[in-house]
C-alpha cells in the first residue's frame, strides 16, 4: 500500500510499504475512504516542531473495516467508520468521564502504540488502529450512501477539525445569546464558527483578513468579520458592539499573538476556549485573576463530540466539509502540504 | 472615629481620624457593625506586597447606613447592609453580565475612589463608600435581629470569604456528583468546602495539615482530609479514590506550590477553580492543553454571589461564620494581624 511519511522540514514522501496487519487482539485494520492534511501537520512540515526520524504523518481519516482483533466487538468487518485523531482505551477514569482525549493510554497515529509498535499516519491507503474497540465510530451508512449524499468531506471533519472547533466552544462555555469572537480563520477556526452557532451564540465575529475564509465564515454563521489585529481588533469589536467586548473568544491558532488577541477582545468575566496546539503562548494569571477570565479547552475529545455532531452532519444541519477547498490523490500529498503552507488551500482532502 | 492603617511590614496602627462625610452624590457613609482581617491583608503585613505609603486597610464589613448621597436610592438611612470587598458601578458591560468584580470602575476600600479621594479601609468604625447604589446589599434584618439569631459572623463572611469560596466552586464548574479537592485550609478554603457541597459535590477532600482547620472542614462538609503535599498528596488521593484523581480542584492560596498542587490532583479533563490572589504562580499551558484542564475564577463577584448565599445564611443552611475563631475589639487590630500571621487564628472578627 501507499503511505505518507515526513522525513524533515518540507520533506513529505508517499511510499510503498507492506499492508498493515493485526498485531494485537485490540487492533483493527482499516482501508481509507478519505484522509486529509491538518494545520497541525504544518508545524513539523515548517520545522517548528522537530522530526527526529522519518515517520507516518496525518491523523484524520474515515475508512472501512478490513480486519479485527478478537477483542474488538464494537464494529464489524465492512463497517464504515470515523477514526478520532486520538485513540483511547475506553476504560480509564478520563474515558469514563467523557474526556477521551485525556485517556491514560492515549495513542496517536504516526507514533508508537502502547506496546511500542510504530503506527502508520492517517495519510495512507490502509492503517492499523490499536485501541479499536473504544476508538472507532461507525457512521451507520455505507460508503456509497455517504458518497451519493455528498457527505464524505463532512464526515471526515468529525475526525478532528469539526470536533476540535466544537471543543473550543465547549471549553469557552459558549451559551445561548453569547457574543463570540473566533481567533484564527483556518479550518478549525471556521468549524469553531459552526460550533458557536450550534451552542446558541447570537453574534459571531470571525477574525480574518482572507476574503475566501471570511466568506466561508459568514456561510457558517459569522455575523461580522474583523480584519484588524491587536489593539485595533479590540477597537473594531468595540465599534461593532457599542463599546462592549465579547463574552467568549475561541483561540484556534496556538501562538502568543493569537492568545493575546483572545484576551484583548474578551470582556471581564468572559471565557476563552482554546484549541490551538500551544506553540509558546504564556498565560497571564494576574490578568486572568483581575479580569476574571476563564480558559478551557485543549485537545478535543473527538470520539465523544462526534456522537453529538454526526446527526447534524447526516441531517445537513452543518456542512463543515466545506473547509476542504482542494482535493488531491494521496500520491500528491507533498503538493497538499505545499498548498496549505502557502495558504493556497484552507484544507486539502486526499483520496487514497 | 477609629480606623486601621498599615504603615509597612508588621506595622498596623489604629488611629483617631475625622468621621467620613459624603463627598459625591454616589457615596454612602456607614457605621460598622463588624469587620475583620483577610488572609490577603497578610500579604502587605508580611511585606510580600509593598506598602508605598500608609493607607487604610481591610475590605470586609457589615454596617448600618448613616448618610447617603442623593443618587443612592437602593438603600435607606438606618439599613443594615453588607459591603462587598470590591465596589462596582452597576452600569458597565461587566456589571450587567453579573461580573461585578470585573466592573470597569471597580474600586477598593483603602485605595482611591474614581475621583481620586482616598478611602478608609474596612477595619474601621465608619467608612465612606462610593458607588454605593450598586454595591451595598441590604440584609433585610435589623442589626438586633441578626445579633439575636447569631448571624453577625455569617453575614460578615458574605463580604468576601464565603463569596470567594463560592466563586472558586463556580470557576471550577463544580456540579452534582463531582469529587472535589480544596487546596488551602484558610478561611477561603474552608468556605470553598461549603461551596462545593452547595454545588452538589458528593466527595470533598480538604487538604489540610492543621487539626483544627481539618475539623472545621469536616463540619462544613469535607468527607476526607489529606495532609500530604506535592506528589504524595496525589498518591494519597489516588488511594482514597481507587486510583482516580479529582474532577475539580479549588485553589485557594495563590502560590506556585498551591497551583501545582491543584494540577497534580486533578484528572484529565478536570477543572481548577482559582481564587487565591496570585503571588507568582505560572500556568503550564502545554499541560492544560494535553490534559484538558480548564481554569476559571479570579476575584469574586461578591455583590452577585451574596444574593444567592444570603438566604442560605438566613435559613441556617450554611454557617460560614465559624471560620472566625477569635474576636477582638478594633483597637486590637495589630494583635488580630499577629494572631493570623502566627496561625494562632484562622480569621479574626473585629468589633468596632
Amino acid at each position: 500500500m501507499l503511505t505518507t511519511k515526513i522525513y524533515g522540514p518540507r520533506d513529505i514522501r508517499v511510499e510503498e510499504v507492506p499492508d498493515p496487519v493485526i498485531l494485537t487482539d485490540d487492533d483493527a485494520v482499516l482501508r481509507t475512504v478519505a484522509c486529509c492534511v491538518c494545520g497541525s501537520d504544518l508545524w513539523p512540515y515548517r520545522g517548528i516542531s522537530q522530526t527526529v526520524e522519518p515517520h507516518g504523518i496525518g491523523h484524520e481519516l474515515i475508512a472501512t473495516v478490513e480486519a479485527l482483533g478478537k477483542n474488538v466487538t464494537s464494529v464489524k468487518v465492512g463497517d464504515f467508520v470515523i477514526v478520532p485523531f486520538s485513540l483511547n482505551d475506553g476504560t480509564c477514569q478520563e474515558c469514563l468521564a467523557g474526556e477521551t482525549a485525556s485517556c491514560q493510554n492515549c495513542t496517536f497515529m504516526g507514533g508508537l502504540d502502547r506496546q511500542g509498535h510504530p503506527m502508520d499516519g492517517a495519510q495512507t491507503q490502509m492503517v492499523r488502529i490499536p485501541l479499536a474497540q473504544a476508538s472507532l465510530f461507525p457512521v451507520g451508512l455505507t460508503v456509497d450512501e455517504a458518497r451519493e449524499r455528498g457527505l464524505i468531506p463532512h464526515l471526515l471533519t468529525l475526525a478532528d477539525v469539526m470536533s476540535t472547533g466544537y471543543h473550543a466552544a465547549l471549553g469557552g462555555q459558549v451559551k445561548e445569546g453569547d457574543v463570540v469572537a473566533v481567533v484564527g480563520d483556518g479550518a478549525v477556526g471556521l468549524c469553531a464558527v459552526i460550533a458557536a452557532k450550534l451552542r446558541g451564540a447570537t453574534r459571531i465575529i470571525a477574525m480574518s483578513r482572507h476574503e475566501d475564509r471570511a466568506a466561508l465564515a459568514r456561510r457558517f454563521g459569522a455575523t461580522d468579520v474583523v480584519a484588524e489585529r491587536g489593539a485595533e481588533a479590540a477597537d473594531a469589536i468595540k465599534k461593532l458592539l457599542d463599546g462592549d467586548l465579547v463574552d467568549v473568544a475561541l483561540e484556534c491558532v496556538g501562538t502568543q499573538e493569537s492568545m493575546e488577541q483572545a484576551f484583548a477582545v474578551t470582556r471581564g468575566g468572559g471565557r476563552i476556549g482554546f484549541v490551538g496546539v500551544p506553540h509558546g503562548p504564556e498565560l497571564n494569571i494576574n490578568e486572568m485573576f483581575s479580569r476574571n477570565i476563564a480558559i478551557g479547552g485543549g485537545m478535543a475529545s473527538a470520539r465523544v463530540h462526534m456522537e453529538e455532531l454526526l446527526p447534524k452532519v447526516l441531517s445537513g444541519e452543518i456542512e463543515p466539509g466545506l473547509v476542504f477547498d482542494l482535493t488531491l490523490p494521496l500520491t500528491e500529498a507533498p503538493e497538499a502540504y505545499k498548498a496549505m503552507d502557502e495558504r493556497r488551500a484552507i484544507k486539502v482532502l486526499l483520496e487514497p
